[in-house]
């Protein structure tokens, strides 16, 4: 049971809440020998920094990331990597005039139930802020996976679907991503998705998003069968993310909607090279990589904290009303672009030392 | 890590391929003094196995559970159960003629790619015969739910999709469920689900289908933050089902489209009674439970062996066409219900003994 | 959390009663592509065999093996091997006048306080029969170790003092071990253990034992940091055997009598191979394997089963005697041999496999 | 898996190394609810800390303990508790002489060869530093225990041999115990202790310790059977500590040497109280507490890095020898008291919080 724990071999363990002094990642089994270095981490960890646009919460953090441990002399050597990060720009203050209250939508109401105790300054432990721990983690993921897999391996994110309007997802081109604020892959969605969120935004509301992830290079056999599936792990890995309601390997929930034959992606011998010729598996089979590329999407609900009056109850259980002022994303969906890279780069990696654990 | 283990406490290891002399599995962390019987168990075993109508696969098992031991006078001992279910009607003559194509859709390619050896009988441990031991396993999570709950709490699982043709959700009946072969929650819809699934069958093809699953009676604060979520837990499980390709929790990939106040569910006192307004969170906040019903579902592709011919390579890499023709669900998705069921039972007796520990 | 399971990578599941109709082992972890059968296993299912000597109990159990998954024309397929083993010299009518009290010195008791049932045939869940399916798995284990590691690898286990007499371990000779009815090393020491034994048996007592075990082949760097070295799962392996109080590694409590320069075994290096000149750290440093044989010992108490009356209580907690007839072994310890080997050698072929997984 | 976390419900995770800038631990799996505070704490790493007397180490740390997380208003939430220890007084230069060379005894050169890598800062991981995060996470773990089984519920531990010196273990004072600097449970061995070891220090040598634990106040229930068994947790946990060879469960390997009638502590029911009239099974019977004291010692081998000069290699295979002169303590074996108390109390309360989710 890890409660705070993700992994089988490579697992990182996250501490912290919003407004403690710091948050922190500890990443054991690691394998020893890999270059790795603060900036390698600090580069992904800036792609899911706060108050980087308008369209993010003003909060500012450097989030800048100290290792502690498990690097000598510029290497890892095989012993936990402990990484800190402090908590620069709490308000606490701005929590005062709801601590009493649950606001709809988030944990204040499970959480309160089962612990028994509320930490209300920015949500606590049930804070996204949690998840720049996972970017930490993912960011050493990807530089074992690039020093094993070689240049091939890539792991990238995008959102596809900004609340109502969605991208061309033909027209993905990866280098598109960066250059917008939305991580959004087709270039001519941008312009739109600015007016829209805009909008979103003034009206004190919020929307929801879907991300894909592809990740190229990764080898086939990559998985286990039955309750350690690849997927079922990458599930899990994404459900875990704050907001996540749906996950999808491939063509998802539509598979449903194929028919037999175009579900079943044919295989080719292509000089001498096996091609699938589609890829509705999202390149899992049967829990296994089958050396297709790997496509994972998932929905992240509307940020729950919105300006405009809901109707919620307080500790007391009275009837009451809610509107979070604070500094909020108007769609959380897209800083969870770097949390899905950062999370599948860990399962990939987790299932890769599996494997050679497993088959010799 | 356990391959062919699933759950925390409530621990059930599975084992056996669809063509050896059994299947079996292993029920760790049942808590003691619980009556159960055979019977108990095979009530939900019936509900899955094949042969049952003609939209099923023909292979004839009567899939009889025999319990072999932590059982005594009656009531379990907090000891391992161990149950057995012998394979009785086999036919790997039916494979002999695809021993060597990989066939597509199939784990076949993966599983030779990962361990350098081929169980062709009926797909070796592949098979979707293996999810007989987690409807046995579901079956005591599910006795042992209803000792600890009471008759509150109710597992019901329904497909709501079944390849292009849904059916009217609103018009749910627990009741019609069991009385049509395709576990159809909705009267209206059953006729046209019988004439779709029959010609689907005639082409030579399949088609998928979605489930979904509802419990009702949890009690709120079960699950575990961060990566130990109900929700985490669940999706792992459920795409953990063979042909699984998606799944939702609550809203799952629709939040995406909601707006901040239509997603977050409001929270009323009613007559001293907290309700919620909606249930677009799946009954799910923070990873733990509210208390609301549990709505979960999850997507499955359609069987991959059909009748068509496809194209597909074979274990020396050449070039092939294959076309499967053995005993085969035309949509496998309909046997998925009472998997379903068992997945979700599990997880919710998994996380309900862990709360046990987490919190006194 | 697992009750019922040993093992990370290489793992078995067991479970069975003493009387239940079978008991059974699942090993999930076994490497695919590796020769097996059934004789291989109950080679080692022969020396734990009870009955084979005055000095062991007459229970006749023939204790045959079938593999009823995990293995395909004749090599593991890298799935669950599930192995099942009958009972078949059940008398539970021995225990029928004892089943309201509780034997001291074994588990009755805390059985009955923690579960809240009792399953008094023989001591149900609590009895040494489980040690059987140990045996089944460490054979495997043993078998890959084999194909694995090469001739040079060997376990052996041997009896080093039955009660109160020592044998000589300086005349320590693996050929001997399986001469004579104690697996003693030393063959001069064998008729004075034979008159020692049947004395105490008469006397209607029991002894203790010491067993050590001699693992030689063993690669250097087997074993992890800190909470999974090497010895501390050896340690809690052979603490899990039924009766064991205390656990050496090397010089074990005799470290504390050594002087600093005897302690620490001095290094050289001899034609080009490195070679320890003592081995007090028992081939482990840091819990780390160093290349030297690894040595472990282990104490089993004696048979708690005696028939001189002991004073105790029943159920209802009145005070009473007991005096146990049934079939006991006069020195539990002696059966112990081959289960400690077997708990060696999954323990070493586990660590093998995580080795493999933690550094490339 | 889990290389540097411990336990299985009330978790931890520990990093760091001898000469990293700090240490950590993060702890898992608390109930909340509890009050704790630094200082709570602190008493305990007080205790374990160098530099205090002149029969250790004159290494000066303070120790200090600050909790980063999972602590809200003096009380713990059940989210993970983070806390760090800064390396004050570090001397990497001492170990610049012998960096190249393996110090017999040690782990150097299992470390090397395992992971390719040496961090000869003062061992880096594998330094006895490594252990104040385990003092910190049992005190956490007594303050749990304190506050859920109340007054009755102790932990002690004392030295009982030191080196060839043996106390009166009939004239054990818990009083005692901190009034003299070899945590010497029997008042009348301290003067000859002291000489002793003031010998051994100067002759330039080192040597080993025997540390027996004893926890009263236990329930009896604790402990699951077969593999999770307590005494088999506990064995772990004792020889997880640097230098730790031998473990015992109350008579330990002088078990062997009982006779059945001796060995099977009888029962009586005494004034209408259960009563055990011997415990040579240390308070667990069949894996479960008994309700008895639960008594542990355990065998520390003599200091590895001596003055004296050894045979060993270098890291270029070169025979060579090695003259250890840094700050060492003269019997590494005191200052495991505290270790030992601090990992018994981690096994019993997880244990404990087991036993809540496996019986209701």
């Amino acid at each position: 049971m890890s409660f705070n724990t993700f992994g089988k071999i490579f697992r990182f363990t996250t501490w912290g809440e919003s407004h403690g002094p710091a948050i922190g990642c500890v990443v054991d089994g690691c394998p020893p020998n890999i270059s790795l270095s603060e900036k390698d981490i600090q580069k992904d960890m800036n792609k899911r920094r706060p108050g980087q646009s308008k369209f993010t919460t003003q909060r500012k953090e450097s989030d800048k990331v100290n290792i502690l441990s498990g690097v000598f002399q510029g290497k890892t050597t095989g012993t936990p990597i402990s990484m800190i990060i402090y908590n620069e720009d709490k308000r606490s203050r701005d929590y005062e005039s709801i601590k009493d209250k649950f606001r709809p939508g988030h944990a204040d109401y499970t959480y309160f139930k089962k612990y028994g105790i509320r930490d209300f300054r920015g949500g606590g432990r049930q804070s996204a802020r949690e998840t720049a721990c996972r970017v930490a983690a993912g960011a050493i993921a990807k530089v074992v996976l690039k020093k094993i897999i070689g240049k091939r391996f890539n792991i990238v994110g995008a959102v596809t679907q900004l609340g109502l309007l969605s991208c061309n997802r033909l027209d993905w081109d990866d280098k598109e991503i960066n250059k917008n604020p939305f991580f959004c892959p087709d270039k001519k969605s941008v312009k739109l998705w600015e007016k829209y969120l805009l909008a979103v935004r003034k009206s004190g509301s919020s929307c929801g998003a879907v991300i894909e992830l592809r990740a190229s290079g990764i080898p086939v056999g990559l998985g286990a069968p039955i309750y350690s599936k690849l997927d079922a792990d990458i599930s899990a890995a994404l459900m875990s993310i704050n907001a996540v309601k749906g996950v999808n390997i491939g063509s998802g929930m539509n598979s449903a909607f194929l028919s037999g034959e175009q579900n079943s992606d044919e295989i080719r011998n292509i000089s001498g090279k096996l091609k699938f010729k589609s890829n509705n598996a999202g390149g899992i089979l049967g829990g296994i990589s089958s050396g297709q590329n790997i496509i994972a999407s998932f929905a992240v609900k509307p940020t729950s904290s919105i300006l405009n009056s809901r109707e919620t109850i307080n500790k007391k259980g009275k009837n009451t009303k809610i509107s979070v002022k604070g500094r909020h994303d108007p769609c959380v969906g897209i800083r969870a672009v770097p949390i899905g890279e950062a999370m599948l780069s860990c399962v990939i990696l987790d299932h890769f030392l599996m494997h050679k654990a497993q088959c010799h």
